[in-house]
């Protein structure tokens, strides 16, 4: 697959555009990384993406896929003989879509809440951030990934908000390891592979980030 | 698979439990149909969706898969030999993933706004529940299904909003063919199949269901 044309448009700080670049990793893919100015967004990224227009979006030999799991999964199928996300399996599948879905569903809201609110709200946005870490960590279980032995979907899905955790801590004032040390555990196991410590973000940068983006929504 | 168990937990006026049930009719499976009381869930429920508690949830040999689009992919991977609902090419997966996915972001809340609002609120409404007609009617454009010339995974996501279409009209004051004729074509085209004409619930059961929540919500 040499004359491939792979390119992703992304923004470095995001958990779905990491998600993505995790997939490709885990492939052993070659791409050009565009990254999108968030604020003032390409052509290219409207083109691409016309019903979000938000990253990440993989063009792959000039056509578009949209939305991280979808993409996720269009690379999973696409290079299937490298690094299988999916089971094979149509139950345990659904399982994994269902968990990522989920970590979808609840984890992005989670985390923004704790920093962009303060006093008796972050109070309560703490206590969601805190039962949402815990229902994943109770799937895990002592499972070394989500899925059973090996990387996969789920992880792919979740690992990516690793890198906001120093952000979500400094700014909710909380601990993670303290109140969930398997999860952090998990954690630390994913960062071991090559693919997810190239494809995440800085915590330290995201911190700076959030802070200007507290500053900005006058959060303080 | 002559003593496969096959149960489905679901509500009958439900736009997502309508999915499985085509699905299920669309592949040829016989099952047990579970009418479940939303106000007063069974324990069964809870127990095969303790995240969610919610329906459809289908038991497959005492396995329980949640959330209705990861259920419709399940039926279509367990039960591949007939009828695929998803099409074999990746991006053309990914693409009927994608547009599965508007429906599900999308028309639930458009259609919901429609009928739980009055005044300008409802006018709000009603523009925002066009713009979604209309986006999905223009994704539609000539094609017979939204995947081409056959039945497919984006129809099933789509088609049970159809049996609602009369309680949007009534409480919405308006008229669907009027504005969007194609994607009324369409949904007549999807009814003349046995799999989705048994499949829907009655438009005028839901229209007195509808009244009855409006009642229940105190919106007149």
């Amino acid at each position: 697959m040499a004359d491939e044309e792979v390119i992703l448009l992304d923004f470095w700080g995001s958990m779905f555009g990491m998600r993505v670049r995790i997939a490709l990793a885990e492939k052993g893919i070659k791409y050009e990384y565009k990254e999108e100015d968030l604020w003032n967004k390409s052509t290219l990224l409207v083109e691409m993406n016309p019903i979000h227009k938000r990253i990440p979006v993989l063009i792959h030999n000039g056509k578009s896929i949209c939305e991280s799991l979808i993409i996720v999964q269009y690379v999973d199928e696409v290079w299937h003989g490298k690094a299988p996300l999916l089971p094979s399996d149509p139950y345990q599948r659904a399982h994994a879509r269902f968990w990522a879905d989920v970590v979808d569903d609840k984890m992005y809201d989670a985390g923004k809440n704790v920093w962009a609110t303060k006093g008796e709200d972050q109070e309560a946005a703490n206590k969601v951030f805190f039962d949402t870490l815990k229902l994943l960590e109770a799937e895990l279980g002592d499972k070394p990934y989500f899925g059973g032995d090996s990387f996969g979907f789920v992880d792919v899905a979740l690992i990516p908000y690793y890198s906001w955790f120093h952000a979500y801590e400094t700014f909710g004032n909380f601990s993670i390891e303290a109140e969930c040390p398997k999860l952090i555990a998990w954690a630390k196991r994913c960062t071991e592979k090559e693919s997810v410590s190239k494809s995440l973000a800085d915590e330290n940068k995201i911190c700076e980030f959030v802070s200007q983006l507290r500053n900005k929504f006058g959060i303080e």
